[in-house]
């Protein structure tokens, strides 16, 4: 669609932001979990406060030409102050404690207008509309730039008082392991989110795309070399942030290496091994604690399929031994690119079991 | 009180039971969380499942004189199917798929009769009437022969659909860790129950009592003599099943290496150190998961104090490092050896919040 064409069907749905340190995106979304339309753009990168504000606007704009719908629902990346919306992204130095909430309310007056984090929506989506449809008790998943998750627990969101819950990227899976972009050490995050691995492959003298052209015997061949021969860090800009972001972009390096394992390349298959037996962990110590029928993981590194699953599912029935425990089941998200935008729909269109702020 | 002089007011309570491997204990509570009565049996030892039912039919009758009250509230030890309340618990072998809920309804009929977990009790206890009152977002934990747990998650506690959220013991907190009774390894239970933690001292070349007896030096100077001098295994009977009790009993062993530790003794004290990180890093991953406000630990190991809670604090502290989760406050479960009572009088009395079946 274009700015001269919004949907008739507006009225009907809600327009839904997805806000991320790559990209916003924006989108009408309809009860059925149906994106009628949807905009994205750039972030623009090292921009103020004013700037983001406007970024924004413009590309909501052309979808509210007749009004916001039913209401206006957002994810955005963490943290924020929750329900408040006071957004300051990691990735998004321009906007600290940026009242991103209150804005909208001022721009949309007389509907409601909701925000929560990116993770969270992305759970909240999958539950709604996507891979866990049906399933009352579920921790929805996302592993890419970051690790991040949402529960959902009879039904129903487990937000937390300050909207934290769901945290599984910073679930320990290693009290000696490396450190982490929270200040801890061990969390599942550092050691499986895309950038962390591919580090770890590169030390280990993985060379990127050797595997795939031609030269698959190089990084067993010449670590010292192929280190060497590497750009001093990888392009992602939230590798250098040193904390989590949930999005599809910022992962090439990552997305490289699943390509390389696919490849038969050495290294880079023992660190999807890695990754995937501390995801594997990570979920056992939540099915423990919450009692699940299902997991869904979406993100960048889930679509390394096997790769990714086979060590995941053996760490985890290693681990996971009790009755109860055995039954959990762990799946691909099913809903893609656009699932920030239909849980952030969703958070309007579905407040009961969704929207469960104090 | 005595069978001849049951409390007038047994019709405004509860009747409670508290069903473990160690004793049996019964008693009426009203909805104050007051043990108005109270009575308990040692658990008759290789009972078959008629003998263990008469064992407690004849602990209650003389209680329920005047009638049930409003209900019984029973917790035993896992696993049970539930919320049917047909229990195996694991340290009484007389009783595997015995139909304990049922067999109660019929002994009182027309009245409400709800099984739940013993360590879902004892947290459902510390939340209505224990140090967790007012608290909305919290985990009720026991470190004694196991370790165990119950969530309590929006001021109503998480059952989850098999009855079995809240298993902190089996939260891995570290990959490499020992077995555990489970069939996982690496789990909270593995390392800090109380007789895994013994066990681990005894093969560390400690000798249980010595700091306290005047022989301060012998763990450290004769470590191969005092493992000799041992009798063969901890007369702690729920050490060779392998797996989870949450009663005092059972633990002497425990407590006398809590009591070396206080002494100075340097096995002993590395020893609760050892539980005491454990249980830092698992509760660090578990406020992560769950965005919580409090935990709080009873049972026998809790009683070493400091000596646990402070390599605890050391670890959770290290561990949790976002902002919403450095707000965790630790503390002692308040309640004691009745917890188990009250918590079971709850599932019955506050039945909104804590009877949470399906």
């Amino acid at each position: 669609m274009t700015a001269a064409d919004p949907p008739a069907s507006a009225a009907g749905s809600v327009l839904a932001i997805d806000i991320g340190g790559t990209k916003f995106a924006a989108g009408l979304v309809d009860v059925s979990g149906r994106v009628l339309a949807a905009e994205q753009v750039a972030t623009p990168p090292g921009a103020n406060a004013g700037t983001l504000w406007k970024t924004l606007l413009a590309l909501v704009e052309p979808l509210v030409a007749n009004g916001p719908g039913l209401g206006v629902g957002v994810g955005c990346g963490g943290p924020m102050r929750w329900p408040d919306g006071v957004v300051s992204p990691l990735n998004m130095p321009g906007w600290r404690d940026f009242p991103l909430r209150a804005a909208l309310e001022e721009r949309f007056p007389g509907v409601p207008v909701r925000v929560h984090n990116d993770a969270i929506c992305l759970a909240v989506a999958e539950h709604w509309r996507g891979a866990g449809q049906g399933v009352a008790d579920m921790l929805g998943m996302v592993v890419s730039t970051g690790v991040g998750g949402g529960l959902i627990l009879g039904d129903r969101l487990i937000s937390g008082p300050t909207g934290n819950a769901g945290h599984i990227g910073h679930v320990v899976v290693d009290p000696a392991g490396p450190e982490c972009g929270c200040g801890g050490h061990g969390c599942l995050e550092a050691v499986s989110r895309g950038p962390a691995l591919a580090a770890w492959a590169i030390r280990q003298g993985w060379i990127p795309g050797a595997a795939t052209s031609g030269r698959p015997e190089a990084s067993r061949l010449h670590p010292v070399d192929a280190r060497e021969s590497l750009p001093p860090a990888p392009s992602d800009p939230s590798h250098e942030a040193g904390d989590a972001g949930y999005e599809e972009a910022g992962t090439a390096t990552a997305r490289r290496l699943a390509a390389d394992a696919a490849a038969g390349d050495e290294i880079a298959l023992r660190a999807m091994t890695r990754a995937g037996r501390a995801l594997g962990t990570a979920i056992a110590s939540t099915t423990h604690l919450c009692d699940l029928d299902l997991v869904t993981i979406g993100g960048g590194l889930s679509q390394a399929g096997p790769l990714l699953f086979t060590p995941l599912e053996e760490a985890l029935r290693a681990h996971a031994r009790m009755p109860f425990s055995r039954r959990l089941r762990v799946v691909p998200a099913s809903l893609g690119r656009r699932a920030g935008l239909i849980g952030a729909a969703a958070l309007v269109l579905a407040p009961g079991p969704y929207w469960t702020a104090p």
